[in-house]
């Protein structure tokens, strides 16, 4: 779709009343949020700008125009994704100044200085993106947006509502915190489920096995709450079982990792190691 | 569905058909074991026993009696789902000899011992059990076997079928270490979930923002392995994120967990703290 014809007057013009965005970027998160706003009735992804040419041309299916940053325009929201320590050179590096410049990072604050000319924002999508991820259901996504300015907040609320039915306006200090619960969450979960397929692997019975008890156990915390859901030896206090499952790991790592998880069980549900 | 009449010769009687199970025990484990049974079309439980006449009137819906341990006649198949604790002490009481008699845990080894009068096994279904699950699907739920006398794993194995899609043999060590596995991959990833939703109470933000998180953390480790699945600052080596993110954690337990995983991840993907 392209720009209303001229002499068009009466008639709604369909692509005035869409929301134009800018992707700086090209990596994960920015490809995932292309996709998603390419299939959104609602938006329209202008420009898609990073300094790889190959890279870029992946997103042309998305995008109006793939770009370098030196050659953006200003649309009515600009989307910074890239690394957290690639943000600041970003936003300094823009060629325009006074649009609504957003980034993506849960653990970046909503940066301020003199030197950002542009009206600033966040918009993050609360995931773990990866490439692996073929398909991604964003209406599943929270979206926690901010800005210096209530009219950009209403923006970028109206925006994150056109892919995701979680939309909630936080504070920087409160996504720092959200995003560090989630390496929790994510992170070192994830860390643990390889741990138990070491262990598994050790003893050559399949990690498939405890494919169901992983499910289970997500979907347990999420419509029990994790208090009510904590079952095993630490919770029980049951010393002789904690001893000889010490004993039998062999891996210092693992052995760190037991140690240290069942004294936080135990000092949270009150018995001693 | 009582015995079968007197003077049915000829007809074939379903009930002879049927595999006759005794549970013992009234917890958890058995309280979904016997609903399980009883919606199989090839089982029949056909006892309950337990100490407490209370919690035995609950299983009278899914049994054909509900008894004392003293009062115990043998069946095909004889389920002790009691405590680890509790297991050697209930061998040793059974009123009968030379039955195939099976406990559920997977932490204890196939009990062996003089006085031990019967046939004995395993019937471990691999899942954490507790009272809030109103409805468990059994089918997705492993269940792994063992027994001294080879015909009486076919036993077993036939009636974890009548309930499971995924029935293993596994030998004690084995099914200790699959133990060990589930208690990193659930009693510790629970841990970890309660940890993300104290920090999320912290800072007021909803624990229901990681619900789609958790999911997917979960989901991806299944479909594409843990190792592939690992994300965030320690796998990166971001010492920066790492370094603030340690300073935001208040509680010690939490920050003891942060180290841990932390220094857990680095070591697997050769990055030093």
């Amino acid at each position: 779709m392209k720009a209303c014809a001229k002499g068009v007057h009466l008639q709604v013009c369909i692509f005035d009343l869409m929301m134009k965005v800018t992707i700086i970027g090209t990596g994960n998160v920015a490809w995932h949020l292309a996709k998603a706003f390419a299939t959104a009735n609602q938006v329209m992804v202008m420009q898609v700008a990073g300094r790889n040419l190959k890279d870029l041309k992946r997103f042309s299916k998305f995008a109006q125009q793939t770009v370098t940053v030196e050659n953006l325009v200003p649309e009515q929201v600009n989307i910074i994704a890239v690394s957290d320590d690639a943000i600041m050179t970003i936003l300094e590096r823009l060629p325009f100044a006074d649009a609504l410049v957003v980034h993506t990072s849960g653990y970046t604050q909503m940066l301020l200085g003199d030197r950002i000319r542009n009206r600033r924002g966040v918009f993050y999508p609360l995931q773990s993106f990866s490439k692996k991820d073929v398909h991604l259901d964003f209406s599943e996504i929270p979206i926690l947006v901010e800005a210096e300015d209530p009219k950009d907040t209403e923006t970028l609320q109206l925006l994150a509502k056109t892919i995701s039915n979680q939309v909630i306006e936080i504070d920087s200090e409160q996504r720092r915190e959200l995003h560090l619960a989630a390496v929790f969450a994510n992170n070192f979960t994830n860390h643990l489920y390889l741990v138990a397929q070491e262990i598994c692997q050790k003893s050559e019975v399949p990690f498939s096995l405890l494919h169901a008890l992983i499910k289970k156990t997500a979907s347990k915390a999420i419509a029990n709450g994790p208090k009510k859901s904590q079952t095993g030896p630490a919770k029980r206090g049951d010393k002789k079982v904690m001893h000889t499952q010490l004993q039998a790991l062999k891996d210092p790592k693992h052995k760190d990792i037991y140690t240290t998880m069942t004294k936080a069980i135990q000092a949270t549900y009150g018995k001693e190691l």
